[in-house]
């Protein structure tokens, strides 16, 4: 995985995407955080003072499906609390969906090679024959700015409002009903996407420099009863000779190898990732059992 | 109460002030939302793959106070989607609290009337002696801006980030601890003000055009069984009169009163405000009734 | 004039009205600014390197109408520049108008009744028979936050935006084609609001406070060599004890009056706007340079 | 160069660097322009009406280095355009840098390898000993949220503000001055770190897909007389079979080179730049035009 775009540490590919579900977990909940506060029916307010009819609001409420009534009749006129929450969600989602297709349009680049983009989510270019170009991630990753942009529209409409309504509120339709309909697209386009992508796990392992493990030494040394500054030192100049030599020179750290008395297996990715099986860490049964929970959570 | 800032139908003001309970209570509740998702234990995650140390991290979280732990590691690294949230709540609050200081500006100049400042949050002008000036109310509508500013700061810095971590991420605590601070002082200047106003009740009476009626009287034709059409013309001739002569000329009305069989006491206010007493209406027993609810709601 | 919507000092309405004037001058001059920047032909960039086609750019620009030509092939693909600032000019006049309608409106209301409105201007209420909304004048203001949000749109979209092209660009028309339309829009419910309106300067005669010339009269006290402090001081306890009697009681500020030898006509509303002769005050000769400067400016 | 990420035609690198300085040149007449309508002298509005004081304006501006005075002291009180004007312009530079170190943050990764970060802008990290982190890229990165924010902060504050002043405008400094340290010291840390940048030109070279060529050869082919289509579709062919074996298989393109009359450097890189020589296209004389023209613009 990359902190800085930098190779950090060795992670399973299904520990990565995993992260985006928690992601989109949390955007779940405050869409249903948003759509508990919405559920409350408007009618009866009248005016502002209320209406002047005798009306049953609560049993209009419970036919028409609302939880309960709106409790106030002049913050019911002026309240649109409901769109800025559901716009702001978005605003997270939209946030996350952007971060997702960065990297996706990073790793579709020919110096990254990660992933291979489906014909359809790709298009060629009019001008340039040889070009797949990752249109669909980067619309996603554009259309972001849309609902941020409706979210501050929103924001401005509302911002020293007089009570209780004003001709301003007319303003509050179209960024909620454009957020509703981008997000609804972006979703689809992403979904039609991972389900067609195909990932290179093998030219992923091949980019991996085995420089990335100088965290596991440097942790192992540190267990071994070293300081942690003293091991952080030794690991990093043994990086700085195989980051020259492009390639782990067995030979020459063997000194070191056999100071702190490492295993053989110890530059290999998959002990190395065994290493992170805390829960919530890469390792596979901490994995498996990560999975296991989204699942149960889908389920509800 | 006003609508378009043009008196619209009476209210009574602990209904108006009610409004704002409302108000309130909706953002309470978006806070512990988003209090809830950041209860989750971030330690364990180390630099992205998770901790290569033995840790129990449901131990820690425990002692820590947190109800249970991040779900993945590189998720762990790379969301602020705490910080987002929570600025984006403080953001509707803010709004919230902008209209509030709007309406209270407006009531205090000298043409409304409505309230007199309390000497502890006016301020005299340094070049206007005859000044007294809302400057409490002003700094809290401008402060909005702030809160506005540091979530359009927070949303871009995250737009499309690479996962998982990125040294852009230093600029999350700013915006989120000056948000913090900015709605802690303005929430305490609010307080402070609503504890010393006084509001000249006898002033917003004395104000009301008994136009503002039009509507009672439309809806009493109407229950007449005539169409709302017909009734909405009658009673707008009834007040374009009115205007003219700035109160109504009882004599000129008596033969519409008598066509429709009004009531002597139509024209008070108290009897206005009565027939709006739908739950959520101006009524007296509404009113007692949300006031009984909100208590209730504060003891949780 | 109001600062903090208090009466602070008296100006005449022309003075006020002309403040609009520079407001909107210096978006004239932003417009200006930005479509100088703008007038640059992009045609001959190819898709990025260059066309390979043998034209003359320059040749071109000519024919087409361009002042001259873009400078570099990367540049013209990737520059947006110009959308950007365009609508951040926009953001700016949308303020002003924003503030302009606010005073309006406020105006409008029943207790400041300076302004009537302008029936094609206001719309009667659906359910309120007595009303006349200022809702071109709302609409106004509401639409500030769309050509806001619209500037966050793209702003968004631009960062982080690697060069040169990227699909998100396909998001830049939007936000521009919407923005020049609302401006447009805007600029012409206000031509054609101002053209009807009628502004009531005895009203707003009648509600002047003649405290509102404390400022005079400390100036003045200042001018006979007392500190001003001092004077700022005597000036106020003058105002308090105005304020209580609503008007001044001549008989007993003589005694100041008599101290400083104060003109009898010097609490005449005329005589103040006259002391403020400065270029740029509010004194007739000054706001009639004014006014000549304004028109020299429009003819160009 | 690239657009969507991809490889799309070859420029030099030195047309590439000179695509930033358009960018930054633009951004200078932003700040020009700014200042322009920045430079008039305020003072002398007094409250709002004008001072009352005999006051030489013009004079006093002469003396204090403005070029002017301002027209009216009303809108000389309640003015921010410049505040938002230069913030405004500020928010484009930063879009511009946060485009530029997004290139070099993606140049810097060992999969591109472009560029070698220099040790004193790089930063190792506190937990991963093998890595030197982009920090500074980074940072100037999420500065741009910091300078949007500020945008938001001072256009929300403004929004609907009635004239003249109002305790609001407290927030006015705050951003501005923000604004300012956080562009210098972004400016400073791009022009430290582009002194130290050494770029691999070698490894740039290494990694262009000769496929990078199909536009030229499609141009050829339209060039002797076939439609654009038929040469777009014959290039296409081309590349797709080339991309499967990783370079050009001459023996097997043989047909197409000679039945177009294809000269054997056709697929010379330098070959390619070159037949982009049109003015702001990448070769070589356009380009030392275009430096040429540059630096005439800098010694202004």
């Amino acid at each position: 995985s990359y902190t800085h775009l930098q190779q950090a540490q060795p992670v399973r590919l299904g520990h990565y995407l995993m992260s985006w579900f928690w992601m989109l977990q949390r955007d779940s909940g405050r869409f249903k955080d948003a759509g508990k506060r919405t559920d409350k029916m408007p009618l009866g307010a009248g005016a502002v003072a209320g209406s002047g009819f005798d009306i049953d609001r609560e049993f209009l409420a419970d036919k028409l499906g609302f939880s309960s009534i709106t409790e106030n009749s002049i913050d019911t006129v002026s309240d649109r609390d409901y769109i800025i929450e559901t716009i702001s969600a978005s605003s997270i989602l939209m946030m996350h969906l952007s971060r997702i297709a960065e990297d996706l349009i990073i790793w579709s680049s020919v110096e990254f090679g990660f992933i291979d983009l489906p014909e359809k989510y790709a298009t060629g270019s009019s001008m340039m024959p040889q070009k797949k170009n990752p249109d669909s991630l980067e619309l996603v990753r554009g259309k972001t700015g849309r609902v941020y942009g409706s979210l501050m529209t929103i924001l401005t409409v509302m911002k020293g409002l007089p009570l209780s309504y004003g001709k301003d509120l007319q303003e509050d339709k179209e960024p909620l009903f454009d957020t509703m309909k981008t997000i609804q697209g972006c979703l689809k386009i992403m979904e039609g996407f991972l389900e067609l992508v195909e990932f290179d796990t093998d030219r992923m392992e091949e980019v991996i420099d085995r420089s990335v493990l100088a965290t596991d030494l440097a942790d192992y040394i540190t267990k071994r009863g070293k300081p942690f500054r003293k091991a952080h030192e030794t690991a990093g100049q043994l990086v700085k000779f195989d980051k020259k030599n492009k390639k782990l020179d067995v030979d020459i750290v063997s000194d070191i190898l056999k100071e702190y008395d490492i295993p053989l297996d110890f530059f290999d990715l998959n002990e190395s990732v065994e290493r992170r099986s805390l829960p919530g860490g890469t390792g596979k049964k901490a994995l498996l059992k990560q999975i296991a929970d989204a699942k149960r959570i889908i389920k509800g």
